[in-house]
């Protein structure tokens, strides 16, 4: 048992049409443990930040049940920072700046109690970290991989070295076209499937998500939303909630993997109403089970007669 | 009773990066009535033809139960033409030309006995000419009509006259966005409704279809294909399939009208599986009712436990 989260942890200054925040807390480990939860404790951070990392922060995640032992905080360097701007239409956004500070040297140790765990989520970052995880890990019974355009563009060869010892890939729509090369998203499916990860996850942002399982297609419908606030976090958020259900309930069974993909995107949808991680800092499981049967009552409609 | 379609009736000319045909059937009143003509019969169109119209698409519609008493054909004149070239990925056409010709003249005249349909389907034309259609109607029930951002565009008033007398109103997302001058759907929903139609369904091609009803939403997913031969008439199909249903089980009810949207959804995946109307040519209920069963398959999942 046990569930293991590596990725970043960082300050974030984000602003959108509607408002903007400062140094708020951010990174891809922390929306993962955060949204993972409400459904499972404690979760194991990897990551790594400098001595500005503010204590609350650190508090929060402690609230939260996550065990802080794999947080390496370095003294005498500063904490990762990501600085991004939303347009109006918030689907398209600039990176206003990228600060690896510490984050450039992160070698991810897993501490002792943690490489028993069962189940692993790969934050998105360098697939050579991915690795070298899955390298410390004793035996692994379920891993969930997270990837980006940047990682296919520049570090093909080492993904593909990583993809065939993940069960689930979680990336959009964008970065399945890219990576299988085929703009048709089934056939990306297939082509990508053969690369390694026996089940595929592709967001589509607004209009919901696709798992591909065995020979099923499930379609997940995007929560219906009048205002999106910041759609920072909100694929971490996902796979937070996917793995944090899955480790839960330990059921990697088609209608199970279904469910974690409702949960994935019920938790993305908390995590896009409010700026930063405000989103799902203060849910409970009684909130997410009704947003759950909110997505029920979207997509149900009866047998034909 | 009855169903009365009213719309274009044309001959097209279509090129995809597969394949080619020259002067097939088309036109949004040809699709809307194979679509429906699963369902119910003897569907009601309306349209105008040159006399060059081949005879075996008449007998084509005839085979399907299509009354074509009010298929005003014009001696000595020439039938609507319209031919467009699809790219690569499908959602990007270009039109090469269209010649009104024949439907320039257009003036739908409702024969007597179909005067009295309950169900009227405006397809996309003039909202000028789809007001005149409700004109001559006896004591429509229930009005479905499709539009186009050259009329939200270039005739906003008569549009707007049209809108507040139909009880469906179904365009595609950027067709809403423009009607509502509103990025975000759920807003655009709001203030497309307040414009009259009570129901709103908004296509968006690969990604499914939203209903907006009551305060209900339906979000309906779209069939995965790997293969898709031409997307013309997949809107017209759509709507055929959708109030075909809806005439055959004259249950307007929440359920049903989910039901409906699904069905359309089957129709618009059959239409784009083969050029022009071949795919929605040939099929059966029973094939129908296949479809319908793969659409549940595709979307559902558990209550949570």
């Amino acid at each position: 048992m046990g569930l293991l989260v590596v990725g970043s942890v960082g300050l974030d200054t984000v602003a959108t049409p509607f408002d903007k925040v400062e140094d708020a807390l951010g990174g891809s480990a922390t929306y993962i443990s955060l949204a993972a939860s409400y459904f499972t404790g404690p979760v194991y951070l990897v990551g790594i930040v400098g001595e500005d990392f503010p204590t609350r922060y650190i508090n929060l995640l402690s609230e939260h049940n996550v065990d802080l032992e794999g947080l390496q905080v370095v003294q005498g360097e500063k904490t990762f920072r990501w600085s991004g701007k939303y347009h109006y239409d918030l689907n398209v956004r600039d990176t206003l700046f990228t600060e690896l500070n510490v984050f450039e040297k992160f070698d991810p140790i897993i501490p002792e109690k943690f490489c028993r765990a069962n189940f692993v989520c790969l934050g998105n970052i360098d697939p050579v970290l991915q690795a070298r995880v899955l390298d410390q890990m004793v035996k692994p019974k379920f891993v969930v991989c997270d990837t980006m355009n940047y990682w296919i563009d520049g570090k093909k060869d080492d993904l593909m070295k990583v993809l065939p010892r993940v069960h689930v890939l979680i990336i959009n729509d964008s970065e399945a076209r890219l990576l299988a090369k085929e703009a048709n998203l089934v056939k990306a499916a297939k082509k990508i499937r053969e690369m390694g990860p026996e089940i595929l996850i592709i967001k589509k942002g607004e209009h919901g998500a696709l798992l591909f399982m065995e020979d099923i297609i499930f379609s997940a419908p995007a929560y219906p939303m009048e205002m999106i606030n910041d759609p920072t976090g909100a694929g971490d958020s996902f796979a937070g909630g996917f793995i944090g259900y899955l480790h839960k309930c330990q059921d990697l069974s088609p209608a199970s993997m279904k469910r974690a993909v409702i949960y994935g995107s019920a938790l993305a949808s908390f995590c896009v109403e409010n700026f930063s991680t405000k989103g799902i800092e203060d849910l409970s499981y009684l909130r997410v089970q009704d947003r759950y049967r909110e997505f029920l009552t979207l997509s149900k409609f009866d047998e034909n007669d």
